[in-house]
């Protein structure tokens, strides 16, 4: 029923006060050699913001990855580290010029723009640094598509990119395809720009130094996600086809791949709970929600596989909610888990890939309640919080 | 164009660090007075996940608030201040066993359920108490409904009601007509439910000890609210009128009408984006957004009235979007707001009505990025974070 590791089946055997989450180092590592084979030749970036634990960026500095921030804040946990300046990327297309002046003093040299005002910002604070132009992509096959926010149009970020050469950057473009994206394919999409945009540059006599393919590479969510390689041969026979006479670096930023399966979550049920006579389907409150770490599961966005450590022949659909009083803290409503018809308070049950964009997403201290625990996993005798 | 205090003005006008939300500590007790006026013989327990900065808790107190909590963490808040049992109500319908323990070895004796389970936890761990049932309200004409998750019948609630008598426990009623509620009649419409309880419980010759109006004041979000006293004389003469025959405590658990108002977040612009030359609306990109305290504009549930420290004859529709690289970080796209035409990075967003809700929801660390900061004000010369 469960596809955790010994390791975290050990974890949550061993009944850890809840709710919290594990980390398992090995799948990281694992997660991290099974994608950079896949892309051979492609400089890994890995995505902060997916999970900042200092044991997780370590133990990825220490096989060659490098890292992609969102803010001031995450390069400081890179500097911590001992990251220098090329072995990060600014990824952000929004960025306090402050966090751009700064980045620019440590030696980073990469930045995304996505607009002239952000070029601007970047020329004025991070002088002949690489620009890489974020295009839109329309997000579809993903779970949590990123389109709207970011991103401008392959003409537009040509223009931006001949401003960009005049003030004396180096170029590069990058896409997004969306997180936990399911179409292999949708790089061949996005690639299919680029090799255009590169053609409009040439016949201004410009190149890119850099093609950024982003991320979107998913974790085991059970939502019938192809396996990496599968994905890595798509991309690469996609670099190839479209881009392949371009004298490019080639870069990617996965975050979920390689931290979200390494995590499972354990969590308590407080109350399970059968309002009317008549209520086909049960009301079970944990002690964790979408204010504690489960916010991907706002709008049902991202459906974590879920076990329960009662086994049972009989079970009912349940609807799952966090035990804040606000509304919003539903897990799953709209798709109810079949949990075991005998569930009682005291249960636990533990959410599956859940290493990616939870602890750090965990509100401060709303309705009262702590902020999600983590605990990193790794040689059998130790164990840290953070 | 700004409702702002002279006290929160001359905070924005100070040009703190920013994002900050400052919190005038005199707006609170205006709001506490006017409400205790509108109420009459109404206990006021303070919705303590509103905003739970020990400021606030204690000046309410000071005034004779006493306070409603969600958590085990509120109740170690309240107890800071030397809050006793008696001025303590546990009014979420879900609580872990050991919080209701911990509670009642407090002296804290009034307990909020919905379900037969958590009246058996109730029973188990805080016997004697005074168990208040939930009953649920359809949450038509609130900005923040609140139904579907928290609630039962009014008939089931009877029946919980009869076997609470049963085991020893005192009887109460909540119900909560959702927050930021428009209409003042939504509690007329709770309280002809709750008349017919009491009729039918009578029959059985058991009584309510205590009728909880909940919450639902609203702040001035600009939304049209009538002003409290409307809401007073409507609920006064709905309490007369449909349940006048009953010796019943009245209690209230206003949170958002309290502090909202005495808010003001001040964020500064990052980015204003023009991505496509035809582009008809501008995307502005703040040092604040729905993981950094503005997570009630999700859905665009609430509408915070936002002013600008650049004025200006033209104005274009922005959509405001925070600085994450997550596409939920949007906080206005659907009601884009009208901001000067010149609109430039550096310049400050104002939004008002921001002392509720806004803290303690606030992400951990999400892409790197700190919470949201508070300052609470008070008399002029002195100020503290928390």
């Amino acid at each position: 029923m469960s596809s955790l590791s010994p390791r975290l089946e050990k974890f949550v055997a061993g009944r850890p006060d809840t709710p919290v989450v594990a980390i398992d180092l090995d799948i990281v590592e694992e997660r991290y050699l099974a994608l950079a084979a896949a892309l051979p030749g492609v400089s890994l970036f890995y995505a902060v913001k997916a999970n900042p634990a200092p044991e997780i960026l370590s133990l990825l500095r220490s096989l060659g990855c490098r890292f992609d921030v969102a803010s001031s804040g995450e390069v400081a946990l890179c500097r911590d580290l001992g990251a220098e300046g090329h072995e990060i990327s600014f990824g952000n297309t929004i960025k306090h010029r402050d966090a751009v002046a700064a980045a620019h003093e440590l030696g980073i040299a990469r930045f995304s723009v996505d607009c002239s005002a952000e070029l601007d910002k970047i020329h004025e604070a991070a002088p002949g640094s690489l620009v890489s132009a974020r295009i839109s992509c329309d997000g579809a096959g993903a779970s949590w598509p990123l389109s709207g926010k970011f991103g401008c149009s392959p003409s537009d970020a040509v223009e931006l990119l001949i401003r960009a050469a005049d003030l004396g950057h180096r170029l590069g473009v990058s896409f997004h395809v969306g997180s936990q994206q399911l179409r292999t394919g949708a790089w061949d999409v996005a690639l299919i720009e680029v090799a255009a945009m590169a053609d409009d540059l040439a016949r201004r006599g410009l190149v890119f130094d850099e093609v950024n393919l982003g991320g979107g590479f998913p974790a085991s969510l059970g939502d019938g996600a192809p396996a990496i390689d599968e994905y890595g041969a798509a991309i690469m026979s996609a670099v190839e086809h479209r881009i392949g006479g371009l004298d490019a670096r080639l870069a990617a930023e996965p975050g979920r791949y390689l931290v979200a399966d390494a995590g499972a979550l354990v969590s308590e049920v407080l109350l399970v709970s059968q309002r009317s006579v008549g209520d086909s389907t049960r009301w079970v409150y944990l002690d964790v929600g979408v204010f504690t770490g489960l916010v991907e599961a706002i709008g049902e966005a991202v459906r974590y596989p879920i076990t329960c450590d009662r086994s049972s022949e009989d079970t009912l659909p349940s609807i799952l909610a966090g035990p804040t009083c606000d509304s919003l803290d539903v897990i799953y409503e709209q798709h109810p888990v079949a949990l075991p018809a005998e569930l009682a308070e005291g249960d636990r049950l533990v959410f599956a890939g859940t290493g990616a964009y939870t602890t750090t997403y965990s509100a401060v201290a709303f309705n009262g309640f702590a902020p999600l625990r983590q605990v990193v996993l790794s040689d059998p005798a130790s164990s840290s919080g953070s």
